[in-house]
């Protein structure tokens, strides 16, 4: 029997992103669901799509409102949280290294780790020392997974990805795509994942 | 002892009101939180940040997102949904008459009613007949309400409470005032319950 996946779609300048990298794994097991995990260029899309930045810095009472419902779901969920000083942080190095965990299978743990020096520590994570630091923490050979993700091939895989971010008409994140449809936030992680069981269910039964 | 109050911002035509407004009243019973409607004019309150309509009309592709997600949250629900041949519609007649409704008590039946009208049976709601079809099945003296809901008084009234959700920061609906702070989203009314209580626990306690 096939496990049913979930498709996780998120860039580490997300804030939302945070909350789910956080949450999806465990969630996922306990309902015998498969993560694959899927770093793209937020901030390509949203300049695609004639957004400048986050619409978080564009409409500020937005903005003002989100940090604080931020601290209110760091609070429900038991997480570590401080706002970060730079909001959107630039993530293309650890973007790149990401897509090399995917193929290697450390990508949840590297994930993880990057989003809580973004949104727990409010550390820059855009830069070799810190990747280096969080590879070398997973037990991994950090330089030699530094030179694969910055070859040439790798930063085109990066910016596929990003190009099939906007084919399956994404414009947030985190964002799902489960059962072939699109789920949206943080708030729709438990959703995405009972319509990946629904439908498995529905079409093997 | 004083009930926790939980105020609930909202306008007939917003999609995610419709959503909260069926849910609001058992979720806070159960709960024991006193609920507070607070019609206002969402559109008025967009205009003054610069945003000339629904966000899901400015934002296509996060539009056509939002009506599948709102098909899926009604099938969640239990409540009935057809997607509005118009959106947003203007309700300025069903808000002006909700107003009377909050003083005299019958503004929760009346505005489920007036948005299951918008979001289920995709009609127009911002005339005397749509208006006059609900109070008459209300039991409710229509012809009186009307004149009242369209003095100048009331009229000015509904500007002061738009002025009001402005100076709370509002820039959403649903939104809830929850012990002073603000959530937005009908996926935070149980959260926003939730803070109520915690609020009048920690006060009172």
């Amino acid at each position: 029997m096939i496990m049913p996946t979930l498709e996780f779609w998120f860039d580490f300048g997300s804030n939302y992103s945070y909350l789910s990298a956080m949450r999806i794994e465990a969630l996922a097991r306990e309902q015998n669901v498969d993560v694959v995990w899927k770093p793209f260029l937020l901030g390509v899309v949203f300049k695609s799509l004639g957004w400048e930045t986050s619409p978080f810095v564009v409409q500020k009472i937005k903005g003002d409102y989100m940090w604080r419902d931020m601290a209110r779901l760091c609070e429900k969920y038991g997480l570590p949280w401080r706002q970060p000083g730079t909001f959107p942080r630039t993530a293309l190095l650890p973007m790149r290294v990401a897509l090399v965990g995917a193929d290697q299978g450390w990508i949840a743990p590297f994930a993880q780790r990057m989003m809580t020096m973004n949104f727990a520590a409010d550390r820059e994570i855009d830069n070799v020392e810190a990747v280096s630091e969080v590879l070398t923490e997973l037990g991994l050979d950090a330089p030699a997974i530094l030179a694969r993700a910055l070859t040439q091939d790798n930063k085109l895989r990066l910016r596929r990805q990003t190009e099939q971010a906007q084919a399956l008409k994404l414009f947030g994140t985190p964002s799902f795509i489960s059962a072939g449809e699109l789920f949206w936030g943080n708030d729709r992680l438990e959703d995405a994942l009972a319509f990946a069981i629904q439908k498995r269910v529905s079409t093997t039964g």
